[in-house]
């Protein structure tokens, strides 16, 4: 029965790609917890990358910031 | 003052059908907690087919498979 | 299939009255959208009222200053 | 280490003003609880009007009936 | 760069259970994904029984009904 | 009619310091996007140290492997 709420940036992520994650998130949680897996919920959130903060500053910036090495 | 989060898979609900649930679940509110309905927050989600797990995997071929039978 | 969240303060509710916002928002749900109640998933948070913000103050404050008429 | 989740109406917010709330919003974390900005997390939900209700209405409604003095 | 947020009924997962979570959670974001683990959050929320709704009734209503057949 | 959710760890944050937390974001609000602080609502999580994860690890034994070097 539980409820998972996934959250990444938007930059194509595949549906197969979402569905591993559904499969291996629901997986996790029947191998570790016991959980139902026919009751386990996920939404998968894909966040614009202008509305992902990190370190204080868009997602796109930081990554700038990070490869230039400042 | 209640905040509620309603998330649904996005396959067309009008407008009407959404402001329908707004104001069922802020009477709701008010009827059995007493809360005041004018500072009551509703924000309903409407989640790409996707991006929605159950039973391990998306919900369209959950879907597909409890009608098949399997 | 809907996931519903509930945010209250944290006040007293009974499980009675959590169990009637429970069949509450699962009815209103099948009413409006015809989704399945049997999926429907609800989860109430009760939450401390020191963490509760409104107008830009906790809201023991927000309400002391509703009711003096400032 | 903080998450910080704000949900606005969509409404026209530039990427500037969305920078500045990820910045500002941080900067308080900072100021107020020591947090570490680098590991502090922003995300910014833009929600469509029909999807907001306040007063057990949608938003929309709300401020015409606020604005027209009901 | 990913946040998860998982939500279970309180039922006494160990430390060590919640960390095999954690772990296993930012490793398929890693390995679906690519995402950096050093940035993955995850917040696990343990929700009281009464709080927890499945099939229009709190939880342990709803388990007691599955298992006496009904 | 903004909707703020702030998760921190459960570290002893004061009552002052949470008022003060409710007032910043409240005002960013107001100065970044002209929204209405009457209507903005901020709730703050306070979450256990063994549920909250960060670089695949519950964050005490993160901060720890951080100060070591590791």
């Amino acid at each position: 029965m539980p409820y998972v709420n996934i959250k990444i940036t938007k930059e194509g992520a595949s549906a197969e790609q979402k569905a591993e994650l559904i499969a291996g998130v629901t997986r996790l949680l029947q191998d570790t917890l016991g959980k139902n897996p026919n009751t386990t919920v996920v939404v998968i959130d894909e966040v614009e990358m202008d509305n992902w903060g990190i370190g204080g500053e868009p997602v796109a910036a930081f990554r700038a910031r990070q490869h230039s090495g400042d």
